[in-house]
């Protein structure tokens, strides 16, 4: 079955060294070749650690991370363009064609044999509809109205690291979807080695800073691990 | 049968004016009561349509409209929320049921009988296996990924008159999709009488200025116009 | 002596009316009319008192407050710029001759009459320099290099609210510079009688989450409160 | 005498290749590896060269350039900092002495030995009121305001090719001030052979698209150019 898939195409090299000398150049009399040259990879790296430290989120946009994604359905990618502070390249239902569309099954649905039949038939049904709109004529970009949300689309996104820290902050979260939340996880693994003075504490407001803003809707991790 | 329905909510009073007093203030000396003390409706008017002349956009972003829309398709807001220099609240289909979703029919379908029937056919399908589903114990949330990109959508939408013309120049092109080139003309046609000055030559490029990145993909329309 | 001075000029009309109402609708099953119909003025400032408790800040962007702002220094204005989701229009030093130019006087060098002989002196001395480069045929682009960050410039700047909050945040903070503090809470002033519901708890971090981030160089307001 | 130093640190690796891995996806049916495997880099440059003579930026903006500035000026860098769509790090005058500031000379003052002299003494004139101020204990932040437009600033700076393909649009124009477009100039001498595809035609208005908006103001290049 499907599932969000997602390959780290290419990132600013030597993100944590990047961002300790654009942080260090703010508070620093010396040229940039001096500055540079005094930075050590360790040096960066506890820079960074105290910089996120007192909250200077500033200095971690000058890296950025590029995404290719698949195994995501069109509900997913809806949420996921929301974020503004981002680039995308997406799959076009317009000028690719959906004669074969794959889809994304819930876990939920998939987990209930009666409710899996009623998504499969239903994806089928949509299948054929396409098809017999498009071979009656009718252009892609119209006969693509019948197909569901769970049509997979694919993508390519760019975010920058505050961007991605404000991505993990509201999509780590156990509110939030299923299916975006699996995504968040998989690109957080892939950039976490990478710069892990950076992503070392991104998540959810309760594992960052132990708030959580959902109220009564709460999934409750807070209180528990208070408790 | 639903086509985009768009309300003007709310939007800057005295669009011109604003504008208008931007753009002098960079040019001027005088102190800003000075400035809005003579600053004729008029005057602002002649003012904003030199500078626009000149390319200048910067000054007509002090003003942004809010619109209510409504009747357009899960499709058409999918591209409508690629514009990332605008503000939206859109009707969630996690949290409001779709027991009884209403949906969008592209007239190329409506104008087919045979296809009108496929399409039809296939929303009524999409609407039971939905109600099949959560009937079932299926949240809301997972349900939704058997209906429709031809879903009905409801949103609240902010644009700054410098994205709104970004937006014009994009998506009243007749390349663009037909929904979104309607919402495009109704919003164009909200927005026209109350500052003529800013939104008067609004458009695609052929319209603003008379050249066409279409290529082999042109509509012809500049060919045609310039023969 | 220049202190900033801030007018609202213009903005959004109804502005907790607008924000409830982009937030109902992301809620709701019903049309757009029926919920602007529902919207009593007091119903939509409980909704919105809700909305930010629970830290769902996106509705807010819908409204938008333009600003005139003069007495503030290009040190200010170089600070006030940064603000990236905003809009400005700013004196131009290129083309606006600047043979008077007025100046900030920090409070700190006005309360000292031997810094005060100081500072005035210099900037007698960098309006005579700017002078006589001019007379000397040198543009006011260039001759305008001697002009210092003291220099009074005049701008008019949009922010939508959910901007304003973020520089509330930043700007209301004690460790701010003074020129951009005092120009905060100016702006506060204006926006809050008008949708007190929205700027009830604007301010620094320390103010709205009970949380310091500056660590070692806390003004220490926090533990004073708390002790 | 000090002029713009640009190196620059960092930038996305492979960048023609991301792009058109990017622009690829967007009509592919085939899968993301598929897509990478059968990408040559002569290919990629064929593709990226035919997206941009249709006017497809979005897919540049993938790619990112982050440049270490130096020997710019003040006024320079408060241009420079009005992109909206980019990082800034910048050396702090609140925060680092300027106990020895170094500056930036325009060139047209520089090559009048009596303008040089009036500009000279007065950098000395605000270097002693600078050191005088900081004698008597006012704080760095307050006594930099005798501090002249002329002072030196570093900076680290990231953009994303769409963005820098705006900055030279802009700032490459004769009528843009000489020092941001000496910056530009050594900039677009960095990323031009990092990616030919993208920046073989960036540049102003007249020289990408033959058009120019400077109206009375032109500088009469393109009417030059077609005589």
């Amino acid at each position: 079955m499907l599932s969000p898939q997602v390959i780290l195409l290419e990132h600013t090299p030597n993100p944590e060294w990047v961002v300790a000398a654009a942080a260090r150049l703010c508070y620093s009399a010396s040229g940039v070749e001096d500055i540079l040259e005094r930075l050590t990879p360790e040096r960066a790296r506890t820079l960074v650690e105290q910089l996120l430290a007192r909250g200077h989120e500033s200095p971690i946009e000058h890296i950025s991370f590029t995404f290719a994604i698949e195994g995501i359905s069109r509900a997913c990618s809806h949420q996921l363009v929301r974020h503004r502070i981002a680039s995308y390249s997406q799959q076009s239902q317009r000028y690719v064609s959906m004669e074969q569309f794959a889809y994304i099954t819930p876990p939920t649905i998939a987990a209930q044999e009666e409710a899996l039949a009623v998504f499969q038939e239903q994806m089928v049904a949509a299948q054929a509809a396409y098809d017999r709109l498009t071979a009656m004529g009718v252009a892609q970009e119209d006969a693509r109205f019948v197909l569901p949300n769970a049509c997979e689309t694919k993508l390519i996104m760019t975010m920058n690291a505050r961007s991605l820290h404000n991505f993990f902050a509201l999509r780590l979260c156990q509110r939030a979807q299923w299916e975006i939340r699996v995504l968040g996880e998989k690109m957080l693994e892939l950039v976490q080695p990478l710069a892990p003075s950076i992503f070392a504490h991104a998540g959810p407001s309760c594992v960052r800073e132990g708030i959580c803003h959902e109220g009564a809707y709460s999934c409750g991790r807070l209180t528990t691990n208070h408790a």
